[in-house]
């Protein structure tokens, strides 16, 4: 089957969150079109189990499948560490997660072999980034520790707040004192709060952005499979946004942060999806 | 049809939050055998719109219903500000919600006709509150405030932290300067954090926890229709709880609030019972 170079990038994540990948795809791969679908109904993964992000996921593949995307990015950690070894398997298109760019950038950048990570309890636990970290060079020391009030004070919005300091000294104290020179935000929210992170953690700290590496690491995969996009001029609405709960909303908060204004967010029943053909069996 | 008045109570949350109504109907209805599902996979409910909050406990009281329930309690504030005035229409069980028990005894307790409200985003833009104690006296003033980070808090077990204790503080500031002279703690997770919340406050506050108001309630609801149970030797398992995910976190969680020890919790496919007949449609 030959592959339609233009057809649009399918990007998926829990919620909003994946909403900071689109950015870096938009700025990094302009040509681009861009087909994205947040999980709202069923925000957030960070707390739920392996076999239903798996079940979970598996539905969104198949929804951007029927949108006829060229490849997948799975904007989400906890999506990433629990379901993208398993639904790589199954599907006959690239799909990249968030984990490995990030992980593999934060090897090149530390010095010291200690690398900390941060993120749901879902992707804490899960040690997926030590895994892959220690993969590529296993004397490096990585250290994780979950931040589960990060997200929900990024909604609040209290971004530059002395409560949103406390807690990240609360959270961050380990690592600081385990004295890693790298520090993952393992969390599609953890940007919007990076000032705060990066004034507790002090300037010898380097952080790593999965968001940024991931368009990186999808525009060399492109460009290795001659699939980057080749239209000249650029189609009336390239990006498509799609929601499974609270459309309006999707849309005001995707307009804060996207470099492009969304006009419409439409609300699919992503349960439809379930039922259409894998040809593997869940591993458990 | 003749009611066997010695069937189970249905009774279901958003997640753990509900078996705090569960510890005030084992506490005041010592004799009811209960059915408990607690829809984890899908948890939060306080973000999510009335539609799919319908859905869901459509979805949920089937599943009560196959197993034979009685009655049912919605121990959830977003589904009963959400779901219960439309989903009471399609069922021929008694069913009530952690609204009206909490409003009514505010009505009664309040000198100064100054009612606050708190809870999840969702329940206080329902404004259900304020309706429900309008109703009964539309001179009482009645002013909401949602409090998002109250259930990560209170999920972080920080819960006579001096973090909390600052959030509670910016929280409740309005509440103090309306002067307020009682305080309906409106989701599940907040009696967990009872003694921040009545410090913060003052003693001249009284707190309403509509988790032993709906126990309450409920007695009289199965009293009036002749339907409290009148067995006298306990079934060997009277106590029964689902889930849609992470079983055995759930009943861990549930072991250390209710007084009698859960051995299991089942998992079930919440979505499977999606199909069964309902007469009614949404209203939107």
């Amino acid at each position: 089957m030959k592959v339609d170079e233009n057809a649009p990038i399918g990007i998926f994540d829990s919620g909003v969150g994946g909403l900071t990948v689109v950015k870096e795809i938009m700025e990094n791969l302009p040509m681009e079109r861009i087909c994205y679908f947040g999980d709202t109904a069923r925000v957030p993964y960070g707390s739920k189990s392996k076999e239903t992000i798996i079940k979970y996921s598996r539905q969104i593949i198949n929804f951007l499948k029927s949108q006829n995307v060229k490849a997948i990015v799975i904007a989400c950690n906890t999506a990433s560490a629990f379901a993208l070894e398993q639904v790589e398997k199954e599907i006959d298109i690239p799909i990249i997660g968030v984990i490995n760019p990030g992980a593999e950038v934060a090897v090149e950048k530390t010095k010291n072999k200690k690398i900390g990570i941060i993120g749901t309890i879902g992707t804490i636990g899960s040690n997926i980034h030590k895994e892959k970290i220690n993969e590529i060079d296993k004397e490096i020391k990585v250290i994780g520790r979950a931040c589960p009030l990060f997200v929900p004070l990024v909604e609040e919005n209290w971004l530059e707040d002395k409560i949103t300091y406390q807690v990240a000294e609360r959270y961050l104290h380990k690592l600081k004192q385990e004295k890693i020179d790298t520090l993952v935000l393992g969390c599609t929210h953890y940007p919007l709060i990076r000032k705060v992170i990066e004034e507790v953690m002090g300037e010898d700290v380097q952080l790593v952005d999965p968001a940024y590496e991931t368009a990186i690491k999808l525009k060399k995969v492109l460009e290795k499979k001659s699939m980057l996009a080749t239209k000249e001029e650029k189609v009336k609405f390239p990006y498509k946004f799609y929601v499974s709960d609270l459309a309006e909303k999707f849309t005001d908060f995707a307009n804060t942060i996207l470099p492009y204004d969304i006009y419409k967010t439409r609300k699919i029943n992503i349960e439809d999806y379930e039922e259409m053909v894998w040809n593997t069996k869940v591993e458990d």
